[in-house]
């Protein structure tokens, strides 16, 4: 299923500024960024569990906020991109 | 159905600053702020044509992006919140 992440973290501080380097770092190994503080994940339900975990683990929670959206597994008819630097198909050929 | 609109805007000249708000500005007509660049509308087929060729008018193509997901009209479920300031039901009681 295509889980899509959103996050703000308070930056204000130099621990702010931390954790959002590490909200991105474990977001990157299991889906890719398509916007600034927006990553699209293909998880199953085990893989969900550990990343929201994970990501709760590391977010202050007074100051800083994560969303999840579950998209299910039709998903390619619901995105819709405008304008530059499209993603790509997560599902898609690795092109290197 | 629920659309969810994600953007980045290039603010590193006064006019992206001034289009970062016209977007920003114009989601709200139609939606709430969730996260900075998070907003999320209840809009029927008209409405979602609407915004979407508003903010396509908005945006620099060349360094600005948009992007528009769909969860429906049984949205509830497939929306999870951690952190701070949780949004508001968009169609639950007004509460002033």
């Amino acid at each position: 299923m295509l889980i899509l992440i959103t996050y703000d973290v308070n930056t204000t501080t130099e621990s702010g500024k931390r954790r959002l380097r590490q909200v991105a770092k474990t977001c990157l190994i299991y889906g890719q960024r398509v916007q600034n503080s927006v990553f699209e994940c293909i998880l199953d339900t085990t893989q969900y569990r550990q990343l929201r975990y994970a990501l709760e683990e590391l977010i202050d929670p007074r100051t800083d906020s994560l969303r999840f959206y579950n998209l299910g597994n039709k998903y390619k008819t619901k995105v819709e991109h405008i304008g530059a630097k499209p993603s790509q198909d997560l599902e898609g050929p690795l092109i290197l």
